[in-house]
């Protein structure tokens, strides 16, 4: 934990931190999933392929950093954190599939459907969610009480459900080539990235078993901002990068004729909305200790980084 | 729970009260779904419309059966069994999917892919298989203690995984075309449709606090041998029956080419395995008291039901 108290930090910090908590992400998730050679063998190899993939560990790293501020440690968040991943790779197979958005490269490689076929993308999405429950009730691999095992299934299911993301996801696809408010916009992205995100935080602070109910408030509050600055970031980088640097074909959105933050608010104003959204953030953490450096610099990074 | 304890009941008698159960599971899976109007009314639609098509329960029915054999109440039992039959419905909205089965009728209707649009139907699926595992973890609607709902919550996650029905699943695609024996049909069986009905069994067991491991593990013995007579049952079935008995295109198995006990082993040969199976799970109740009489019903009933 000595690693994130230093508020006065440099940024390159931050970034090495948070790639040390990526690769842990990958151990962790790698020691969840089946060996190699396991039967049926497509099914394991398109979730292995989907879950290890890289990618940024946000959801993760939110994780980590939310029970390391209620006093947990790494090791009591490598399951939550494999869980919330594994639910985020299901949601971007499903998301992918031809009858969603249809892509056929992400993170600069080839989606599941395309490397191994429909059915089995389907299935190791399907796969993966009972994989993560089964996760986090178990106590062989969450070390926390029955009580704190439970709540946090009920946590997950609940973000990712009806009401959650995939409720979200359909909105979205019904979004299509209708002209969104701000507030549609957001509602759906409340549901479609946001519930998950939020989720993440409180997996972390339940994981630590130390916070009141009015804590788990506050960290749900950050999250809820941080993950729609994250959101309109990505919207911004989405419509200023090219194929190459964000690995996957920029403007999809355009395409699909989506609504954006940046097409309903414009360039500036989207990136204005979301520096705030991280500062409104950062005021929730004020209740929450003097352990909060990381998560300020969490906050930060979402608005400004470039990928 | 008096109706179940008469040994010598008519089969009549049966049937007329596993209709009440399917009524109670109906009722008990409209509390559970979303009230008409919750946004996106397609998705919450869609899973109404795979939930509550009617069916004949009988995962519920097991649910219902095994908890009350170990004292468990019925109420305390709705919520597995609509769990139960939530991720059943879930199963079978994905396998009916053009890149599955490509099924257009289910019991008569159309399937939810046709009567919605694929994307729907898959993330129905999605949400149905989290809603169950939201109400199992949940003390508001699952009233056993933690230790028994995290339990609940991971057998189910185990069962319907990649080692589970998603695997199962994948195994029977793979072997479209492929001439199994009987074993690698019956391994491919108890993990698409036996381990679901096993883990109805262990939750409705889990849900009574009251059996010891080795009585789950009767349970367990007792709904596998059960589940394999229940899909002989099936395969003989879809090969002597009509379409409109059936209320799906009958041969289905056929026309993908697929192996059946009845291509493997003939139609009486397949009859006599089922027999001898429900004869094996009745031999497993001796152990559990004198409350069997209706989890002996439930077996005989399998192996004779002409639907």
């Amino acid at each position: 934990m000595s690693n994130f108290e230093s508020d006065g930090r440099q940024s390159e910090g931050f970034e090495s931190a948070w790639k040390d908590y990526a690769r842990r992400t990958e151990d962790a998730l790698t020691e969840r999933l089946a060996d190699d050679g396991q039967v049926p063998e497509s099914l394991h190899s398109a979730m292995k392929y989907a879950c290890l993939g890289g990618g940024k560990r946000f959801r993760a790293m939110m994780v980590y950093a939310c029970g390391q501020l209620a006093g947990a440690k790494p090791e009591r968040l490598d399951t939550p954190a494999s869980a919330i991943e594994m639910v985020h790779a299901y949601s971007l197979i499903h998301d992918d599939l031809p009858a969603m958005d249809d892509d056929d490269l992400r993170r600069g490689r080839p989606t599941c459907h395309i490397k191994f076929d429909e059915a089995t993308a389907i299935l190791a999405g399907d796969a993966l969610q009972s994989r993560a429950f089964e996760l986090l009730a178990s106590a062989g691999w969450n070390p926390v009480s029955d009580n704190y095992r439970a709540q946090m299934v009920e946590a997950l299911a609940r973000a990712i459900g009806a009401q959650g993301m995939a409720g979200g996801q359909v909105i979205d696809m019904q979004s299509a080539g209708i002209n969104l408010t701000v507030e549609g916009l957001q509602g759906m992205h409340e549901m479609k990235t946001g519930a998950l995100i939020e989720a993440s935080a409180v997996l972390g602070g339940l994981a630590s078993e130390s916070l009141s109910s009015n804590s788990i408030l506050k960290l749900s509050g950050y999250a809820r901002r941080v993950g729609l600055a994250f959101q309109i970031t990505d919207d911004v980088l989405d419509y200023i990068s090219s194929s190459e640097q964000l690995g996957k074909r920029a403007g999809a959105d355009q395409r699909m004729n989506k609504s954006t933050y940046v097409s309903i608010l414009g360039l500036q104003q989207a990136r204005e909305t979301a520096e705030n959204l991280a500062s409104q953030a950062i005021e929730f953490l004020d209740a929450l200790g003097d352990n909060t450096a990381f998560l300020k610099q969490l906050a930060k990074f979402v608005v400004s980084r470039s990928y």
